[in-house]
């Protein structure tokens, strides 16, 4: 059991599989303990006063499989509340996760009540980000809210001024600033391992054939916001900034999907843009929701050396390739899965000392100003867009 | 010998570490022999009166390490003629190669009168393609122009009327068409491998630093006829038309250097471009002479799988990665050495039927003219260019 890979047993304890009283034999493996469980409730924190307390809002699919075992590993985080409309997940994952407070979306304001809930975790389809955070920073949570923050920039701004009103922190769940590969991707290129960055390339896309999962909320407006961009494309956009650590002065963008494809008729299937920084570096990103395979990869093309990551934003395992500056080698740091959890104790950090989290709430609205930005290029021939 | 790698024997026989009786023994190693060569004329033709005549028009390093070496396996082509300014130069390698009439720049004119030339192979600084493709076209011959064709468009418009004046064929050198695994890709997007193409990348470029290698002509204007876009970009350019099959309507480019490099005062250090297709698919491109390390990469996004190429288009090592529709596999498609021959072979009997070459001099004007179209846009800020 302590040799099992950490996704494994993630997975598995996702599923259901693993009793609570075995967590704690397996907890140890490859990852650091905090203590011993107590038989019986073993998600109970070891200096449980210290960890701020969290409800999960959305039993989804990304919530079940990879958010919520993000707690495990947490050091400042527990969660004690479920919102959810079905019961029966509740119960489930309440006696897997040791979690026995239960809200559904009619009586969500009443965590107002609650003092066992210091933050509030929005896993909701983004169409619903923007009510439910506001009505969570009226009941004086603090709010990590899923990406893409918002379906548009008016809505981003609303919670924004709600987390001002309510003097509490908004998060936006950026969960790569907190992925040890990505991060080393940003030390690689802030110590100069490159050299100056002249050129980025950032693709990601999948097929979202309804025929082949999931996907039907995705192609929905109300539901997604947006198409590719909103979904897959975000990442190439936000950890490009991340990595470049400067804002584009312009952009233009084009759609990149046949006009008469019946899925896209409400969101874009694919886009490809090209922000443009003041020193002349540009980036060229793509998006798409016609790509077979999933593809997520980013380049980092510099004056001494290239870095390439592909896989680039996934969830459980990301490479990093530098080509030049010596021979090629591939670099990888660390298990993936621990951004869930990284990327929830940095909240709860932020949360204890009332300051701002590491991917802000300006951040969402930063990125969805920029993805209105291309949309606006697009429907009109890839003009250009100041910034 | 028999067993020596092919590029390894064509880089000792350029270098002149080779006998010429040494050479039929090896011309059999992974090629198609065509005859025993006869002691002390090895490079006899088989059948000497069906093959076309050339004379090689500048010894530089491309000339002598690629270009000339691709006669050897030549099956429609026979050298017999070098010009050049170094008459140390054409002893040398009119020796290895059993060549024997010489030309110099003065006296180039008079190929006119010498009926053992047919076929005129320009190699040299693009600065002089037109003034030499003119003059040889003007002398009689069919010219196979290196790329890129000239250094403007005027000066492409002024070589297709000449060969037209002197019903004489027009070339460029646009290897990559003969290339073995780029001429699988082809076919296999054509058949279908990949689905519906959705988006196209092409990525070149190396560090054209003076102190590391010959690149003092390549960052002069009147030489090069321009920068990055003119010696390595147009590969890109040029192999993703070819696998589109279809030409852009309209185009976008930005700068992607340093402005106060001082190395790209005349010609430009960098460049990123956006070709749109009428029916929606975007080619995205970028060129370089300041990364590092050298980078030739195209990716091919299609609805059913993606077709990515590193390298893409180098002289003897090329493959195909084809992800999606199936297993990962990697593909390669024969000795990428042949696209020298090939190409001499294919334009050999286009010259013979006074038909047009597969790439003749109007795909040559095309290119100079996109890649002016991008100077334009470029020079504008990244305006939309309409083609």
């Amino acid at each position: 059991m302590p040799d099992m890979p950490d996704l494994t047993r993630r997975r598995l304890l996702a599923a259901g599989t693993f009793a609570p009283l075995a967590l704690g034999a397996t907890r140890a493996a490859g990852q650091q303990a905090h203590g011993t469980p107590l038989a019986g409730d073993f998600l109970l924190p070891d200096r449980p006063g210290e960890k701020l307390r969290w409800a999960v809002v959305g039993l989804g699919n990304f919530a079940v499989g990879e958010a919520i075992p993000g707690f495990i590993d947490s050091r400042h985080a527990r969660m004690t509340a479920f919102v959810s409309g079905s019961p029966a997940k509740q119960k489930d994952l309440g006696s897997r996760f040791g979690v026995s407070r239960f809200y559904d979306y009619a009586n969500f304001d009443s965590i107002a009540n609650d003092p066992e809930i210091d933050c509030v975790y929005i896993i909701l389809p983004v169409g619903l980000h923007a009510e439910y955070t506001i009505r969570a920073l009226k009941a004086g949570k603090h709010v990590l809210c899923e990406k893409p923050m918002a379906s548009t920039s008016a809505e981003c701004e609303a919670m924004i001024a709600a987390a001002k009103a309510a003097k509490r922190q908004l998060g936006i769940a950026y969960r790569i600033h907190f992925e040890p590969t990505n991060v080393l991707a940003r030390q690689l290129i802030e110590h100069g391992e490159i050299g100056d960055i002249r050129f980025v390339s950032a693709d990601h896309g999948f097929n979202a054939d309804p025929q082949y999962g999931p996907h039907k909320w995705r192609l929905e407006k109300a539901l997604a916001g947006g198409g590719s961009m909103f979904d897959i494309g975000i990442y190439g956009l936000n950890t490009s900034l991340m990595a470049l650590g400067r804002e584009p002065d312009e952009l233009s963008a084009r759609y990149i999907y046949p006009r008469d494809d019946p899925r896209f008729r409400e969101v874009e299937g694919g886009i490809e843009y090209r922000l443009r920084m003041a020193d002349g570096v540009s980036v060229v990103g793509s998006s798409s929701y016609s790509w077979n395979p999933y593809i997520s990869q980013q380049r980092y093309m510099g004056s001494k050396a290239s870095l390439f990551m592909k896989p680039a934003t996934t969830y459980n395992r990301n490479t990093i390739t530098i080509e030049g500056n010596g021979p090629t080698r591939e670099v990888g740091a660390g298990n993936p899965l621990t951004q869930f959890a990284a990327q929830i104790d940095a909240f709860s950090l932020a949360a204890r000392a009332n300051t701002p989290h590491k991917t802000p709430g300006e951040m969402g609205l930063r990125d969805i100003r920029l993805i209105e930005a291309m949309y606006r290029s697009a429907d009109n021939g890839g003009e250009i867009v100041k910034l």
